[in-house]
């Protein structure tokens, strides 16, 4: 388990670690190799036993890729979805009116595979961007999708990923009105990464029965404070996507968020989306470290974030970091290009638990103890901005050489 | 000489590629090693024979450091420097009272070993955040500072060097009212580097005698073009800063913008300024290629110049340069990001002169052709918004390994 995350449960939530997507009741998740990759799974499907509830959050990249078009387009129909498709390898962006034609010629065909309506289907796709899909592959992934066996959701993990060096899943379980809910997720990352989304897929899923309008507003709460407060390299990509389907098969009374148990299921949909987010963040390309960021103090909530996420973000901090350079100079610079309204003699800055600055000054500090604290493969960094009561958390990683390598021959 | 600014050149401007920050009348500029650095010269000075009319530009990071401070309060009095002195290697910001001291301190002892006023002398720090000068070597770079020797301003272009791997100068010649006005420059670099300012130094001199009030107005806009038009790793320093000093020794009319011939001064002023950018960007930390980004035809000006900043800042544009891939989905995403108001059927991007996106849609290139072409030294893209006559060039490198290891290891 991650350890950032440990302080969101509660003894009212039970954590399973090898749960994913598939664990709440009703749904089945599984993937297959098509040849759009080498060797690796590149080709999923996500499957609801009856039309779930679903909410859903874009990239706010002005190109947003086909697929994400497609998907946006049917789920307004009714706000529903039974199933999601997704290949990974190539993006099926700036493809222009062919890769829309694409995304809708998938959902046909699993319309007819599965005997679902062609607007409840959801397709997602992730790699490469401006390249078209070999349809003949995709079709072949459809003709094969299989929905009986529901053992195989580790395939569907696997088979999202791009450059991710592991596959990132949770569920957890909560219990209202007598009845279990279980809430499940997976997601890939993992560079192209920054809010708001990032060159990652977030798929959640939940057997409770959820109002969709209170759906909608819990996701967008629980993005924003989760995946959107994550950057790897501070590229926001064109597929990024969030899906939160409820699909009621746990037969509770309706969820909103009028029900006194509302704010326990809210939680438990924030654990998930906070881990799948941290994991994301952990497994930036390259990355050795997590990096988390909290900010307090700020004039508003919105200049903490952008505060937290500017240092998170800074190439200068993330070597550093990558070094075990204890280089505050970094962090201070970052917050004060970061936000020039800021009073530069009210800050403090610590990290790993040594304060660095007070009052916008540099203190000494033990550097042996804190280089040694800086080996650690977490690495927190707090700045107090002033004495106002917002706080912000940032997660990101360093910057390695491993970093460059991945990139300068991702294509080729 | 830097192809790039070749276009810049017209047969009434003489280039003198050796020329740098003294070759205008009446200045004269050293260094000297005091022991901050290892083995380098660490600590520099210019000198005008007269006091000069001045003109600065400041970081606009909330953390200004305390040279900068005591500087801007300097030339406040009567807009006049007669003597810059400049160190490396500690850039005393996040040095509080103490700092802002230490700077005051130099320009005491520069005033007194100079018999200038101290209001006259600026001082300029670059290096280390967040650690006090020691004094002890400040003092004995002030008391050997040799003013009657003019012939070792190379040894001040090497002074104010941080990891910069060359020095950085130019000068120009231009006729006007029959006399030969000079304008000279060094600056520094080379990582820390984005708008607006970067950790960097630029020092302008000319023997033009010209009005203070148009002196600003030109470095402004001069500035604006050039050293806030690159970027290296998108830290802003809180050292930056730009001083452009006109002593009036080639004693030709006080040049306004009135005069006739004022844009020859002005195109001359914005040659030296572009050339001493582009060289920080080509010595970016860690660089092996210029990238040159030509963004036209956004709505304003200041969207070109967003959209032509963020490309060239991506991580992923950078690394992909630097692993020669035609990888344009990255400079798409990257324009999408940076402008969520564009319309993505509208754009064509170009690199090294191949189109490879036209109307939003990749198009087929001659791949082989491409990928010998980003072996070159010098890259450009160019990305077409829409119609409107605005355009805006921005200058940045590739990321290496290079960078993350100069970077990892930088304090320790």
């Amino acid at each position: 388990m991650l350890e950032e995350t440990k302080q969101l449960i509660d003894t009212e939530m039970t954590v399973i670690e090898e749960g994913d997507v598939a664990t709440p009741n009703g749904y089945v998740a599984g993937g297959i190799h098509v040849g759009l990759r080498r060797e690796k799974k590149d080709f999923g499907w996500l499957f609801s036993s009856v039309p779930a509830n679903c909410a859903a959050v874009y990239t706010q990249n002005a190109f947003k890729a086909a697929p994400l078009q497609v998907t946006e387009e049917s789920i307004s129909v009714d706000n529903k979805l039974s199933a999601v498709v997704i290949n990974s390898a190539i993006a099926n962006a700036c493809t222009g009116h062919r890769g829309i034609e694409d995304a809708k010629q998938t959902q046909k065909w699993v319309a007819s595979k599965l005997q679902i309506p062609e607007h409840h289907i959801g397709i997602a796709s992730t790699g490469l961007i401006g390249e078209f899909l070999p349809m003949q592959k995709i079709e072949y992934g459809v003709n094969n999708i299989d929905i009986q066996n529901d053992s195989n959701s580790e395939d569907f993990n696997e088979s999202i990923l791009t450059t991710d060096k592991e596959t990132k899943h949770i569920a957890v379980q909560v219990t209202i009105d007598d009845e279990v809910i279980t809430i499940g997720g997976t997601c890939k990352g993992s560079g192209m990464i920054h809010p708001n989304m990032a060159t990652m897929l977030g798929f959640m899923t939940t057997d409770a029965n959820v109002e969709v309008e209170d759906l909608n507003s819990l996701l967008k709460e629980s993005v924003d404070e989760t995946f959107n407060m994550i950057t790897v390299d501070g590229d926001t990509s064109t597929n990024d996507m969030v899906i939160l389907l409820a699909n009621g098969q746990s037969h509770n009374q309706p969820l909103t968020k009028q029900h006194p148990e509302w704010n326990k299921f809210a939680k438990a949909v924030q654990y998930v989306s906070q881990y799948l987010a941290q994991s994301i963040a952990r497994d930036g390309e390259g990355a050795t470290k997590l990096i988390k960021v909290n900010v307090t103090g700020a004039k508003t909530k919105q200049q903490n974030n952008v505060i937290a996420k500017t240092i998170v973000g800074s190439s200068l901090v993330k070597t550093a970091i990558h070094g075990a350079d204890p280089n505050f100079g970094r962090i201070v610079t970052s917050i004060g290009y970061a936000d020039h309204t800021i009073n530069p003699n009210e800050i403090d800055v610590w990290l790993c638990g040594h304060l660095l600055v007070s009052k916008g000054m540099n203190v000494s500090f033990d550097e042996l103890d804190l280089k040694a604290k800086m080996e650690q493969d977490t690495i927190e960094i707090c700045a107090k901005i002033g004495d106002t009561p917002h706080k912000s958390t940032a997660f990101g990683c360093d910057l390695s050489y491993e970093y460059v390598k991945i990139n300068a021959l991702y294509r080729t």
